[in-house]
């Protein structure tokens, strides 16, 4: 199974939602298919131009090594050089922080990871969860 | 100026609209600004997972060099060596091919590029000019 | 649908197989997953050191663009810029050869890649479809 | 000395084994040569996609600097910069902790390396020294 475009459309819709009606800063949201590559993505007016590739690292993570941001960041708290080199081995394409959210189908598979940028990693995860729910899809921050 | 949010995706639309209506295989199409940046992407179901970095490639040729991709591609074919140095300085991203489309506003002024792959690179360009079309921006190919 | 471990085992004992019955070169072979990460690896005894990135290279462009090794060749004699500037934007891992053979399900949704090298490029393909004929799935040199 | 091809099957084999009898995550193993070239590799069905450049990275730091996992990590805890040093002349490949394990024969000559992925870095090490163990040869934790 995969994220059809249909449903990465609506995703990206409902995150960006999400983050007016909080009154978050503007956000940019990516969606990765199972293997790691762009489906979709918006950036939203006013976001600063280097968006895309922060956004795509905090997913990219995600679905590389089947860990979502916030254990991703912790990891990095614990053993800094570890995720530094698992960047090394990924061509630098890592964020490891929340916002990089995995997303599973309902038998518990990961089909992909949506990866938010904009406001606090925190708000970002918020988010890119409203997003994954409104398609009845699982995340994982 | 610049393409707005909701006119890169309308862009993208009318993209994929139109590659329906050629009966193209499945598209991917990318909108970038004026400094070369990710604005939005969207890839059909059935396109192979490395169309992003392809419909990229195509897009951010046009808007750094300030030249289409048709343009590029003859330079390509009358001095091989110039495109692959240039290449190297712009760390191996460009796609020297037509489906790159530069988009102008109605002062001449570059405002981003599209960037389109899936089908022949004639038919990419094809699907390009339809999105630029239906915003009333100028596309060069 | 992915390759299960089990069925790549099965495609790589089959194409070495393959090799030993033609009498072949020593033969290295790998399985991508359809997003062109690699599943399964064997290097024969007496191959060159750095046959992994060669078999690896020939089944990454096959996933990664949705084009098996002959097709690419092709588009390489045709236009050496192209599949040159391809390289670039997909790392340098692409070796543009049969050899790269996609494997598709019986829908003809393609579920990952076989690459082989070794031998010349059309033995390296001959043992690659016998290890996917092996399995039941269908393999495009 | 190498590893031969039917070693390694063995190794990567009872790797496996001992991670389903741990039950631990699903594995990913790589055995490397003394020249720390890929020989074989598998993932389990179930591993995140981007495993087998972590199994390579911890293998083959073993292999290239002559110091298993365990050392290497003690290494970059003591001095981080030396350890993010060395991933800079070794681009970026070296992931230094347990799991990567060196294999010497019987006079102690290194032969190659082990790397194992999935679970905690202990258990991967767990997991790499039963592959070892099995085909008679002496592991370096």
């Amino acid at each position: 199974m995969t994220i059809s475009l249909r449903r990465a459309r609506t995703i990206i819709r409902k995150a960006l939602e999400k983050g007016r009606e909080m009154e978050l800063k503007p956000l940019s949201v990516v969606v990765l298919d199972a293997g790691g590559h762009v489906q979709a993505f918006e950036r939203e007016d006013g976001a600063a131009p280097g968006r895309f590739p922060i956004a795509h690292g905090k997913a990219y993570g995600a679905v590389m090594l089947g860990m979502a941001g916030t254990a991703q960041m912790k990891r990095a708290e614990d053993q800094a050089y570890f995720m530094a080199a698992v960047n090394g081995v990924y061509g630098g394409q890592v964020i490891p922080v929340p916002g990089g959210v995995l997303v599973r189908d309902k038998k518990g598979t990961v089909i992909g990871a949506v990866g938010v940028t904009g406001d606090t990693s925190d708000n970002d995860a918020i988010a890119a969860m409203a997003g994954i729910d409104a398609v009845g899809l699982t995340g994982e921050i």
